[in-house]
């Protein structure tokens, strides 16, 4: 594990490399500042990881496999730095959000400027253009789909945990989908195969999405680098808000309103870790993470074996 | 005249209907009904058009003409959408614009799927992809620029006409450019020929423009569809504000600093044309719309009548 860890941060570094060697222009400052300090941001890069990991088991060419991974690395930053000025998150990846150190139209564009770099690195994609492109879109339309729904179930305590599921399996889900299957897909793969790389990487998505909301809860602040329980604060569904308020109503509802803004962090993880919602939310990430071993499983020609790893590192990350 | 009117007043018609016809889900609403709203929109379609005229001129397959027209019209709303965000416009071709009618957040949302749905519908086009989907892509991202560019210049008393121009060029002729391009290196056009089509693009855009600006103090609000004089109100530049500013700082700075509210665009109209100013930036106008007749005089091999007119057309329009 110590020797696959060591590949993590060789990949993690060449593509950190090759992110500040995407030519950004100096002007207009007011577009360019804020995309350069974008890319330069500490991101965990996942999902380009996850593109090269995918790569290396097809020995795919390195150069197409790396402008596949920052193009949706790229992806992942435009819906970032979007999603942050929508809902109000002044902090990512423990420095300020662009709308937070510019302004609200500088975030905007950063975004629209980000996306565009990405589409125009894909388009050096020299084989199975338009099906790379058509993937591409229709996966950033699914997040888009993702953040709507996100934002139409805030403070809404009716939402349900499969409505839930659904929004992260679009948000999450379908980026790490992509991931998994650009590569297949530039590599001629098999329709019927690339539907087993597309369900390991939903299910590793939801499964990370939903480590993610535990992370929030036990994690320190420092390590994540967002503001701590700021999903609570702003009315955010989690997997654990919706367990608690659906199974406990009444007990949910004297911690919400009880609570002072000191306590309210501190009573809400005390009650998920008592009623046993922390646990039962863990199992579940693991059953998404089990299921993504599953397709994996289905997938024969080629060695699997550093995917298998890829798995074990997102179920046991702790920031 | 009469019969070309009839001609484009069909194109725009059949653009409207393939436009209908793209199917967007009905939900999420979030995203989706503002997409709706803001497709169903008046707008005026030149850009299509445009991409129709020379389609024909090339003989191209009408479904694909239609599917690169609608990819730049979608493109076109995207750009608008966001920019009406930062310019705080609340008004557009007659109707709220989407922010305005639901919530920033919306429109950013609905602003980034209709810009992805403009990929997905270009990823259709069968033949010379990459080309099309990299010139499409760069094009956007000088209209990003352009925006920036616009964002820098707001109440900035030291810009330059050739600034200005330069704006204009990124915002305005680069679109109008890919409008004219991207049928040809669908054809396979000679990229010396290319340019001929890119500059007629960027000529008519900025003819387009300055023409576009000259309304905003000539028209009536009610044509127009935008708060009339928004632009001065707000501090924008405009090629009459550069050149009063620049040719007649004094009375100018007289003019804004002690006219009130109301009396404000009518002293600048009057400023205007005392000073000449007016008829200096038609002449402008008309200089780059007969750069984009010499243009095309440089391509031979097409009937380019047609666009002869729709120059005209532009040049002539009222509202």
């Amino acid at each position: 594990m110590i020797e696959f860890q060591e590949l993590i941060n060789f990949i993690r570094k060449e593509v950190n490399k090759s992110l500040g060697k995407i030519p950004i222009p100096k002007t207009p400052a007011y577009l360019y500042d804020p995309i350069r300090y974008s890319i330069k941001g500490s991101g965990k890069r996942f999902r380009p990881i996850l593109v090269h990991l995918v790569g290396r088991a097809h020995n795919l060419d390195p150069n197409i496999i790396m402008n596949i991974s920052l193009s949706i690395e790229l992806l992942h930053n435009f819906t970032l730095i979007h999603d942050d000025i929508m809902d109000k998150d002044t902090m990512r990846h423990g420095q300020k959000t662009i709308h937070a150190k510019w302004d609200k139209s500088a975030a905007i564009l950063a975004g629209d400027g980000i996306f565009v770099l990405s589409q125009i690195i894909l388009s050096s994609i020299p084989k199975n253009s338009n099906e790379i492109f058509s993937h591409f879109n229709k996966a950033t339309l699914e997040i888009c789909e993702g953040q709507a729904l996100d934002k139409e179930f805030e403070n809404n305590n009716k939402i349900k945990e499969e409505q839930y599921l659904d929004m992260i399996d679009k948000k999450t889900g379908a980026l790490l989908s992509i991931s998994s299957t650009l590569g297949p897909i530039y590599n001629g793969v098999d329709h019927n195969l690339i539907k087993y790389y597309n369900n390991f990487g939903r299910s590793l998505g939801k499964g990370f999405q939903l480590h993610d909301d535990l992370l929030e809860i036990t994690s320190n602040q420092k390590k994540m680098g967002k503001t701590l329980g700021s999903d609570l604060a702003e009315g955010k569904q989690t997997m654990m808000v919706i367990k608690a308020r659906n199974s406990f109503p009444n007990e949910w509802n004297d911690i919400i309103e009880k609570s002072n803004e000191t306590e309210l962090i501190s009573n809400c993880k005390k009650f998920f870790i008592e009623k046993g919602i922390l646990e039962k939310t863990r199992l579940l990430a693991e059953s998404y993470f089990n299921d993504a071993r599953d397709n994996l499983k289905n997938i024969k020609n080629i060695n699997t074996d550093e995917l298998f790893k890829f798995i074990d590192l997102l179920e046991k990350r702790t920031f």
